[in-house]
């Protein structure tokens, strides 16, 4: 079982390790220190040794900042997690802070009247990040790089992570890392750089066609790396990782050294160097003053190619959403088997992860999975622990998004399940969310168009209503990588143009406090759109759905969808039965067509 | 007849004149000139004595730049006028540069690789197009203020215009003058400026509560201003303009005088001064850099609160949008008599404006009339002509683009006529058309959001057929004023949140070239939306329908409308009915009758 159910910190953890750090503070001479969630590689889940801000605050939410002073510790927490904070922290000692509404300079600068010196940790904050921070604050507070006082108050931190690192097949990946490197490597060196410093894990995964096991549910290498303009590559990791399969598997032209040499291989730069503001450490840039080695800014070269995938990995993916669509269906027939109020939250997620895990292929999940039944299902980042567990009653929708990492792909779905009788209401809200979610599915756009400008179209069924989701409407995601990948985004926030090979999440949601939630999602990959017929022939995209399981219809009031979205959700309902049906054990293959009939 | 059908200029008309230009360039000692169709208020139209760009080109459109060198010169237009740009200039004196996407900048550096001095009129240009300008030059190519080369070679150039200025009335505006003045003045003195400088005529027109007829089409005087931070505020235009009701209208804290006391005012302020960047005149800048006066960058004051129409200036235009609904349904019942085969594009123009005419209160048509049958439909901006003229056919459409003048409101409204038996790829794309039209109509959306967020969901049905138009959805509008308004618009190019009180246009469209075009146009305004039973009860805006004549039916595929789109259309003509039959003859009543029967 990878899921645990665990409560895996404590509001009371907090205060004596509080107390510990301030001394630390005071013998640094520091007025404050500011403790980020991210590790060096700004990654979403980080290993045990890094997770120093659950383990100072007791707050586990893969996002946060906590800034702590003498006489205050703010924890900036967005959105998402609001309630999980008020939860988690002892708030005699710790402040929850409104993120990003109350940004962290703006509350040092309030918080410090008389000023001094506040430390981070240069290896886990970007330029970006601290020059945001510093340019709201008055003179009299600086940042100032130090140490890291929490490592040096954590008596017994975990030791980082050596997970082995695995060549991944180039009949997955569709082409071999010596052309990747050689074409950024080129590219480099069009755009006058010499070479780039690469600190993304999944960056380094899929530049060099290896996947890693560092980090829980993220099958990626932690390392550091710099990229030269001739494409040799210079991998900085603790070389236990490495066997000789993946040593042979890299070859020649990209050496490996332990994490040690990566501070000596920056300074005997040439220079100009590459560096992603966004994600590039703070050590880094200073290695590379110090050592008069001139860097330019430019976005990680991975980040683009990675986001738009090779024909090989949507094959792949493809594979990997059939078998887990498969897995999903034997979960979701078994499901409505059971009576009435015998399961609980947990019961559910720890069958579907069996159901999974016997494809034989499951090599993690893709993230916690969320069970939220009746008004948990309102938190959209809820995790179930023994504490919180509750049996879903009759009546009640369960919202259920899980995910699996296999070999060939990397899926995320999100089904509502009814149990009993739902609610009208209920049954309202969820097919505004399925008309927004189909009208991601149908559409087609001109070519150049960012997620910025499509987000709206899946919301309008529901703002139509007086009603809306607090998150985006899709994210990016990775082929046996992250769930969560960049550049791409479905997302008022998002300005990258969409481009064909990328991987996003279509997944409108609604969320009514204290009562239910609902939550739909597929996985959809951009392509070029086929020609229309009497159309202008423009190049426009559209989007292929991977993701193939039923949307349960008695949820749906049919009167209210449009002939062109009944047609959209039976055509979809015949191709589960067609892609997934002949997958299925004979009981779970009847359930599914009484479940794909026309509505 | 407001409205013109003559050719105002000709392709021969530009190689004397541009010689004459050239040889006041080697005079000056400049190397080029840029000539900009704007004037020193920046407006769309221009007086006669402004037109410099026509005069020396014969180009008439309502955008460009011609930038002319010893042995080029290129004339920048955008994409609305390509069309129109080859078939008025003398292409081989005259060269045609797609703008934006060749920039003025880049094409000087490209054409001048000897470098020198080029001229600008520092009254017809802003700080913001100079500085882009600029930018983009090397150090060899400067750009020089200088008085108006065009100016010294035009021998019967027009007098400036002396248009009456009079008094708007106040339960029009619904707000007195001093009272806009007083909170002006306060904000300017709570961002710490002492005044503002004011050229743009639409923002003078509201700030005073007058309107005036120096250009045609707008009807909102020449001049500039400065408000003060006590609420005075200096006039400078011609004193000839004002009789003694405007002058008492205006009242003491007004001080008018003539344009040219209008420097020395500068010199006298004590600064800082806001400016506009984007509409202010350089020579303005140069003028209080000289005396030593400070200034700030800032938006022109007047431009949003503006935009955000008082409760009374919005029953004023719902008065006027009735009247002019009428004077159109007058015009489309008598369109529907007349035999096919009998009508020509100008015949339209002249009956539609006899029929506002005859409401006894029309001041103005908004703008010239578009009257686009066939395939001139597909040029979005067509302007009959006496030598473009044509005769309507059986399956013609028609794009009737139109609006007029009242002293109450200003309206925009643009109907497609089917002449005959229209064709089914018309009614195909009409019906899409009509479908996003809808669509933004039955719009509701939180608050905060801008056009960006939004012009998708016009463009939907559209984009599905691999279909689109090359416009944005919509426009600001004025009251009684310009047609064309700033700063909301439901563009992608719109970051401007939307707020209650804002006028839009909502007029998607499709244009297929060489074959026929469809544009539905109705005028909206942004209200705060009403609860929602069941919904959330979010801060939510919604859109008022401000414009009523039938949709022609006969052009509508039924069965690709859904229920609430049907329902949407069938309400939409019963409140035409309801509101604009007991306006009518009573022919055209059951003319209307017919018109608005449900689908």
């Amino acid at each position: 079982m990878f899921q645990s159910f665990a409560e895996t910190a404590g509001p009371e953890q907090g205060p004596p390790r509080l107390a510990r750090l301030r001394r630390a503070m005071a013998e640094a001479g520091l007025a404050g220190f500011l403790v980020p969630r991210a590790d060096a590689h700004q990654g979403e889940y980080v290993a045990a040794c890094d997770n120093r801000l659950a383990w100072l605050t007791g707050f586990t939410g893969s996002a946060g900042i906590c800034a702590v002073l003498n006489d205050a510790a703010g924890m900036f927490v967005d959105g998402r997690y609001r309630v999980q904070a008020h939860a988690q922290l002892d708030t005699d000692h710790f402040t929850p802070v409104a993120w990003p509404d109350t940004r962290p300079g703006a509350w040092l600068a309030r918080h410090l009247p008389d000023g001094g010196p506040v430390g981070f940790d240069p290896w886990l904050w970007t330029p970006g990040q601290i020059d945001e921070i510093a340019g709201a604050l008055p003179d009299s507070v600086r940042l100032v790089p130090s140490e890291n006082l929490v490592d040096a108050v954590w008596p017994d931190r975990p030791a980082p992570p050596r997970g082995p690192i695995r060549p991944w097949p180039e009949d997955l990946a569709g082409a071999p890392h010596a052309g990747k490197r050689a074409q950024l490597g080129e590219d480099l060196r069009a755009a006058g750089a010499r070479a780039a410093v690469i600190t993304l894990s999944d960056s380094l995964a899929w530049l060099l066609n290896i996947r890693g096991s560092d980090i829980p549910r993220n099958p990626v290498p932690q390392g550091f790396a710099i990229l030269h303009d001739d494409g040799r590559v210079a991998l900085f990791t603790d070389p236990a990782k490495l066997d000789d399969a993946a040593r042979a598997h890299l070859g020649t032209d990209v050496a490996c050294a332990a994490p040690d040499a990566f501070g000596p291989a920056l300074d005997a730069l040439g220079g100009p160097v590459r560096l992603d503001r966004k994600s590039v450490p703070v050590w880094v840039v200073q290695r590379l003053e110090a050592a008069g080695v001139a860097h330019v800014w430019g976005g990680d070269p991975c980040v683009l190619p990675k986001a738009k995938k090779t024909a090989a990995e949507i094959a792949a993916t493809r594979t990997a959403h059939l078998r887990d669509g498969a897995a999903v269906c034997e979960f979701l027939a078994w499901f409505d088997d059971q009576p009435v109020g015998t399961l609980t939250e947990i019961d559910m997620v720890t069958k579907l992860e069996q159901c999974r895990a016997a494809t034989g292929q499951l090599l993690d999940i893709s993230f916690d999975t969320i069970a939220g039944s009746g008004p948990h299902g309102a938190l959209p980042h809820y995790r179930v622990t023994e504490a919180t567990n509750r049996t879903v009653r009759d009546g009640n929708l369960t919202v259920l998004d899980s995910g699996g990492q296999y070999l060939d792909g990397t899926t995320d779905i999100t089904r509502t399940l009814p149990t009993g009788t739902p609610g009208e209401d209920e049954r309202t809200a969820f097919t505004r969310v399925l008309q927004g979610m189909i009208a991601i599915s149908r559409l087609r756009f001109p070519s150049g168009l960012a997620g910025r400008d499509l987000d709206a179209l899946a919301r309008y069924p529901l703002w139509l209503a007086d009603m809306d989701y607090g998150h985006g409407t899709g994210h990016g995601v990775g082929v046996y990588s992250c769930v969560h990948e960049g550049p791409q985004r479905l997302s008022r926030q998002s300005e990258v143009p969409l481009e064909s090979g990328m991987i996003l999440s279509n997944e409108p949601g609604y969320y009514r406090e204290g009562a239910f939630g609902i939550r739909i999602e597929n996985l959809i990959v951009v392509r070029n759109a086929a020609p229309v017929t009497g159309g202008d022939g423009a190049t426009q995209l559209d989007f292929e759905t991977l993701t193939f399981a039923p949307i349960d219809r008695r949820l749906i009031v049919a009167d209210m969808l449009s002939a062109p979205e009944r047609d959209w959700l039976d055509g979809y309902h015949a191709a589960c039965r067609d892609k997934i049906g002949p997958l299925l054990s004979p009981r779970s293959r009847l359930w599914l067509e009484r479940q794909t009939d026309p509505l």
